[in-house]
């Protein structure tokens, strides 16, 4: 399956031509002949010798380009200096920006936000440092903080390449939530050295969302963060992940006419994501989960190397299931996945009790193709957004924070990510729900205000809620303060 | 001296009222005796048995502000939540806000900003580290770094009573000089582990604006990071205050007919800012410093703890001259204060050659106040915003990184920053050139551009400016990207 591009797009590609050796006709007509249409052109330097031109070229997909590219590269006297395109021209000197809430206009304003009189503002917080929570960007600022270490499908990229995903997810916490979120890619991928950082880091702070941190020290490091600060750290790439597929099961369950407390339940790939849907799992009520990764079946009559499959062996499969996932899945109800492409079979879905429900969410390429799965499943959910009932961790991030920081809750609670599934779900109405609509779309504006709700609630049911409710109360009476709600109108 | 006030001003008492015990008719004549002046009353809850009011009162200075508190707080019956004023009412949430800087409207946007497109970015980056300076936030942000060593004038606040100042320095970055900042303070007081924070967080910055950490260990800091880092590193309270000092000196000198590498200069207070100035007026060719501590001069015939004492006196005091302020004084044509107040005296001033300059930058109040030595000195400049020739960091510190930024400079190096007290000191034309002018005002909308100009030409002299000339001339031309440069219309 390729990766389709989210919309027809053009390429500039940046030439030095030798003048001596190659004529622009000749760049021109071979770049027609692969199949690209140039619609512009600019002389950028006109040497004695050569000129450098940028040339835009429409295209119909990024493998036209990729090939394009490597043709002209092979042409004798033309050298490519660069290559860029709109999604790149949208990246160009980062896609966010820090802004100050209020010009300062004159000596007077200068001297309020700045010296001399900062200072008293500076000695209320010394006297008691919670008044950091309003009076400073603590009260609305998440730090997105990756190692760079295991982003998208990407792997091991390293912190500078991290940085256009976390400044993307950063516009969405803002755009979404009016959360401010500043993204913090850190070089160094030692356990110990990134919680120290975070931790050090905390005082500017009111939340931390961890994103894109390998498995298995992700859990190490959030674990120890949420013990040992006192706002909230959120992995996202396992609970956002794992909230937003328990929200599509509440609803998928509940069209099909099943109890989760009652089903069986299949999780393949249990890595962060696979141990964080499995938690928030037993969380809800299932009893009934086996856990499968490469080795087969997880189960507590074997030891293993990884720390966490022994815990999760000891949690899951009651009844011992050996095998592999063909075997295991024979009378499941329910196929969570979370591993890699074309992982699940047709004959493994044929083998599942009636009503099969899948969630193929490996990313970008699913555990079976939709299409292929389609005649056999009744509720199919993947990761992408080109088939109905995407699990998307946009659901979920923004409203989770949204809410915490509103009640200045000093964690994330397992009660309050469950009241964030039941939200989510609770987005699609009874009328609506149907086998192609069980989760809502990230488009829909909703979705924040409903999370945040359920969350505040749940974070005073958990007892971590430091503001006293009737702030909290007034904060939401003035509903989210998203920069531009641009989303809503796509509704 | 008393610190003035920015402004007339007004705060706003949040009481509540035991109804038994106390009236709120009671409340306003006790506020209006004081010297309070009433001027808005607004319920907030009404009990059974008591009622909360937030009550605005103007006042005159925040001395009668806290009388009128504390007398208050005597009252039976009253409880003061909260007060709160308009300085406070600007710090609310904090000044600064991380914004998109463009929506995502649709799917498409959304698919180019985050995944699956973002992918592409991340492996252009990926390939090849550098580009991170053109496709993220690495551009154009500034990490504003505090330890809350050393705040103000308020000493050892702490990471969270510091960052009203980070955040103040954050939006002056942006409205100046269109430098995205963004304000760290850190919960670590300790040399090695900053050094290595700071490392961790290079990936996602530009350059390092260190602020407020105390000294000594502000020197190993900036030096070290310096050294390890191909960012930018600046600790402003040193060499903001040195450029900027030695800016006003330039025109000084000038306006007095001598010329800077003939003056004996005596420098006194010789911590973090004193030992930057004497190490810039050493770069601009000046030969006769002295130093002048508590222990009186610093010399060469004695052995100091201080190791930076040692390199100063090895470096500084060619005649070897020991003994007090007061003698060292005599014959000096110079004397440049960041000591404390009331140092310096009237003999001490009168015992100078002729056409003496006085710098006297401690802050708030200084070595000695301008009204004494009026009479004596020929030129005179401050710390403070209410006399003439106010030597503040505001003229520097935007424009050396928007420079540093703009010709993606690995290092500020001396010549950068003696380019950035000439342009400055350019600003005032011979014409304008008086013993009351001799520094531009920090709403004079000129010095950006400036000094922006001066530390890039430099920076390519120093060779570390590592972006092609081609490129930067082409940023440059773009002018500021200031938000809002609304200083621009107070001048």
């Amino acid at each position: 399956m390729s990766i389709s591009m989210g919309a027809k797009t053009s390429i500039i590609l940046r030439l030095k031509l030798e003048k001596e050796l190659v004529s622009f006709g000749k760049i021109a007509s071979i770049i027609s002949e692969v199949g690209g249409d140039i619609i512009a052109i600019d002389v950028i330097q006109e040497g004695k010798t050569f000129t450098i031109r940028d040339i835009t070229v429409n295209i119909t997909d990024y493998g036209l380009g990729d090939r394009l590219v490597s043709i002209v590269k092979e042409i004798s006297g033309v050298h490519v200096i660069n290559v860029s395109d709109r999604t790149f021209l949208m990246h160009l000197g980062g896609k966010i920006e820090t802004v100050p809430k209020m010009p300062i206009k004159n000596r007077d304003d200068l001297s309020r936000v700045y010296t001399p009189e900062v200072a008293r503002v500076c000695k209320a917080i010394q006297e008691k440092s919670s008044r950091a929570h309003s009076l400073t960007i603590k009260r609305n600022t998440v730090a997105v903080v990756s190692d760079g270490s295991a982003v998208l499908g990407l792997g091991n990229i390293g912190p500078e390449a991290a940085m256009p995903v976390m400044e993307g997810k950063a516009m969405l916490f803002k755009q979404l939530a009016g959360v401010d979120a500043f993204p913090i890619c850190l070089a160094t991928q030692d356990t110990e050295e990134i919680i120290r950082i975070v931790k050090a880091l905390a005082p500017t702070f009111g939340g931390i969302n961890l994103e894109d941190i390998a498995s298995p020290k992700c859990f190490e490091i959030e674990q120890r963060l949420s013990q040992e600060l006192d706002i909230p750290v959120f992995h996202d790439d396992q609970h956002g992940t794992a909230v937003v597929a328990l929200a599509g099961l509440i609803n998928a369950v509940k069209l099909v006419g099943k109890d989760l407390a009652d089903c069986k339940v299949v999780v393949c790939g249990i890595g962060a994501a696979g141990i964080a849907c499995t938690k928030m799992l037993l969380a809800a009520g299932v009893r009934d989960v086996i856990g499968v990764d490469r080795e087969g079946a997880i189960v507590a009559t074997r030891r293993y190397e990884n720390s966490f499959w022994n815990w999760y062996a000891a949690h899951t499969n009651p009844r011992r299931l050996e095998g592999s996932l063909s075997e295991v899945i024979k009378g499941a109800d329910i196929f969570i996945g979370v591993s890699g492409p074309g992982v699940l079979k047709v004959e493994d879905i044929q083998s599942m009790a009636p009503d099969p429900i899948v969630f193929a969410m490996a990313n970008p390429v699913p555990e079976i193709a939709p299409d292929q799965a389609e005649p056999y499943v009744r509720v199919m959910a993947t990761g992408r957004s080109d088939y109905p009932n995407q699990i998307n961790n946009v659901l979920c991030f923004p409203g989770i924070f949204r809410g915490a920081l509103d009640c200045r809750a000093s964690k994330i609670t397992e009660e309050m990510k469950l009241a964030a599934a039941q939200a989510i779900a609770s987005v699609v109405s009874d009328e609506e729900l149907s086998e192609q609509y069980i989760i809502p779309s990230v488009f829909n504006s909703r979705v924040v205000e409903k999370v945040r709700e359920a969350v505040i609630e749940a974070a005073y049911q958990s007892g971590v809620a430091r503001r006293d409710r009737r702030s909290t109360q007034k904060e939401m009476a003035k509903g989210i303060a998203a920069k531009e709600n641009a989303f809503s109108f796509s509704m």
